[in-house]
């Protein structure tokens, strides 16, 4: 007891210390570790096996909807990088430049990938001729660099990983169409289905939008400290860069025409969000459906009977390794106890302890870690109740953390009482803005709080601006944000 | 006809123009591309459907022998690259050097990694601290930069795709064991089951081994133009790392010891094997177990019975689904001979073709790529002929393989008829060898010729040195090599 305490003991209280208690979990869960490398970090086994499954779940939506992977180079001339105007001017500052290969200058330095939509193109308008030739339905798994000042484990580093689909149309309809299946039929059934996170999902204002986009649309997720957190954006990006790189193709009637195309990303950083969505004072929770472990076997061993013990857990991992990702903890010189606290702490969603007595009566007992219930199974309903189970505890795990979402969106008109809820509560603040990037400024000046989202659903009713009072109709999402 | 025969007119000879055939199959196959950027290629959907098959086979081959998955980052600090003697001579040459952040001069500059054992290592040696902490086996599937000044796609790019492996461990025999492991059961099998691609195994020289191991034992494979192309590596490094990044653990008889490392990797060049082992006058053929398209159903359509042309390809498609990659051609605008000839160009291993004839008889037409044969199928059977088809094309192009390098090996003792082989026949010379570093340079200036590796079959003779005719009883293979 005196050692689970201890154990405990390592990590910050989450709710007297939240990014104390974000940074201990990360770290002693072995999801990720710094590096000597400023804003770098090293994602470590447990942590890449999450993104594993992750990435799994995703890329079979982004191939259900016809998209195929391919891989683009990691350097961008500086030259192609600066063909988009507004593209460039969002992402120079924080651009890292290759200057020398091994020891002679380079006549031109490259960029590191902040994101590919520069190389891409470049090679888009080679690729494409004739209205035959699209639409390209592309996507890719890589890493990307962005020059960051003050960075995060997962939440905001140096580099970073992600999927960038990039596609190109015949039509601006189609297009359009394009972005928002991104944002709904894969993004948000990702998000909501396989990480049971719940989104608010929605147009972004003119300011938040991507640099060189003609608009985005974001999904985005509060976090247990109240904070939001941008989990996916899909782009329009309207004809552009087609322009800028001189992507055209021969229509069907005969005319030559610049592509119409889209973007779209999500990143490592949604890891972050597992830990702060469902973790709690215990340490990371996760969701069954990406958890590396989904049952961590536990055999409770004594000196006369280690053997037999050993020998039914053993016999248990192989008939649960056909369905699940299953693990057993056989490690000497720690107890059982010690064990319970270690994978409660890595968020393992079920625990199956398994000793003598137990053994007696033809019995587990297992342990989910949303709940800490305990539920004795006998042997042969095993694979289905630990199914039961499973499913259970993701349904779970979305349902809290759509009804703490519920909870924490609040209506206001007054800026002061606006002022107090993100000052104490924080959480999401609907209310009217008038459009004006002066109001959205100012607030952001004087609250730290941003506009999330221009909701779709709008409502027939109007009111006023909440900053400068002006009428108007144009529901928002404040909130800050990480 | 016309048009088939100009279909295949757009690739260079193989047997008349050999690299220029690589590369009108690369590019035509659409595997991969040229970009504006020197010597770093795109690679391109279908390239990458077959990448992603080929990291499917080799991730769960590293995952069966207890190795997980992890990420390191990209850069490495200059003074990190510069602590292993040896490893820094070695690649400092062709790295490429980051010196700015956004606007900001770095302090230090930042290799983009070339290999990752620098980097690696500085984390292990914070990770590691008693025996329970070893082995760690670790791999990783990340891009690499090596500033290369002659390049050709896939075969040698500045910018690559690989998997590195790296594991530490408490034993000099548990860490070579690892080594032949890797090698044997990982490598080999994946190259020689999966790729269809035989090897030679064996142990590289001094002045071939990998900057700062102690020895590299490699796979290497046959080209069809008769050179060699390296398709594998894995290192025992030895102390050698651990020695320069102090990576230490308290051993279970409580002394302080240095641990032994191992790392090994392969890369994107395996696709560039795979043109080259089983390509022919007709473009690529891909063996089953990795092709992106194991099926290609060509409905021969003509205006009449289209539609129930269209709907029996398409209630094919659906069974064969279950098991296999297929794809239908429905393109509009060509006809059944261009696509029979495309599809051939681009290894599809199984050509399916269904029209009015076959339908009426309830029968489909299959046409293996390997062979040219052409096998009338009931519906009934169809699934089962598919699996034994493509297993038996599986089989067929390994057995061409090996044959075609075991007639390719050739003894000899004599330098002048060396020079004479290597010249006409190429292929593999196995001779005798002094061991001096001095006659393997003067073989390789003379003749273009490298030691491709000193297999571990030897045999009880001894014969002279190839060069200096000097006694040896070390047997070894001669090659040129890509």
């Amino acid at each position: 007891m005196e050692k689970d305490m201890e154990f405990v003991k390592e990590i910050a209280s989450k709710e007297k210390n939240f990014p104390q208690w974000y940074v201990d979990v990360v770290r002693k869960a072995e999801l990720a570790d710094y590096t000597t490398i400023k804003g770098c970090m090293v994602i470590r086994p447990y942590g890449y096996g999450l993104w594993e499954n992750m990435q799994a779940g995703l890329d079979r939506r982004i191939k259900e909807t016809g998209h195929k992977n391919a891989y683009f180079p990691l350097f961008i001339p500086e030259s192609l990088l600066k063909k988009e105007a507004e593209h460039v001017e969002g992402f120079a500052p924080e651009v890292a430049w290759v200057t020398y290969g091994g020891s002679q200058k380079l006549e031109e330095r490259m960029a590191i990938r902040p994101t590919s939509e520069a190389i891409i193109c470049s090679l888009y308008s080679k690729w494409v001729r004739s209205w035959r030739d699209l639409p390209i339905l592309l996507n890719q798994w890589v890493n990307i660099v962005r020059w960051e000042k003050v960075t995060r484990l997962f939440l905001r580093t140096t580099e970073f990983l992600w999927q960038e689909g990039h596609t190109a149309h015949k039509s601006e309809q189609e297009a359009e169409e394009e972005t928002l299946k991104i944002l709904n039929q894969v993004y948000r059934d990702y998000i909501e289905k396989d990480l049971a996170i719940p989104v608010i999902v929605g147009r972004k204002t003119e300011k938040e939008k991507f640099a060189g986009a003609l608009h985005t649309y974001t999904l985005e997720a509060l976090m247990s400290d109240g904070k939001m957190l941008q989990a996916g954006t899909s782009h329009n990006l309207g004809q552009n860069f087609a322009k800028a790189f001189n992507i055209k193709f021969l229509d069907e009637d005969q005319q030559e025409k610049y592509v119409w195309q889209t973007s779209w990303g999500t990143t490592t950083r949604l890891v972050g969000a597992l830990v702060m969505v469902h973790g709690d004072e215990r340490g990371l929770k996760l969701p069954p459906k990406v958890a590396p472990v989904q049952v961590i076997i536990v055999p409770i061993m004594f000196d006369k009977n280690k053997k037999e013990v050993l020998e039914k857990g053993e016999s248990i991992r192989t008939i649960l390794k056909k369905d699940f990702r299953v693990e057993i903890d056989i490690r000497d010189g720690y107890t059982p106890g010690w064990k319970f606290n270690e994978w409660e702490m890595r968020g393992v969603p079920l625990r199956l302890e398994i000793g003598p007595k137990d053994m007696a009566q033809g019995q587990v007992m297992l342990v989910r870690r949303d709940t800490g219930e305990k539920i004795a199974v006998k042997e042969e309903k095993l694979a289905e109740t630990v199914k039961e189970l499973l499913d259970n505890i993701q349904e779970n795990l979305f349902t809290r953390a759509k009804k703490f979402l519920e909870e924490n969106i609040r209506e206001t008109s007054d800026y002061n009482e606006f002022k107090k809820i993100i000052e104490k509560q924080r959480g999401l603040i609907k209310t009217y803005w008038c459009g004006s990037k002066d109001c959205e400024d100012k607030i952001k000046e004087e609250t730290k709080a941003s506009i999330r989202c221009i909701p779709f659903e709008q409502e027939e009713a109007s009111g006023k601006c909440i900053y400068c009072g002006k009428e108007s109709s144009t529901l928002v999402y404040f909130a800050r944000a990480y």
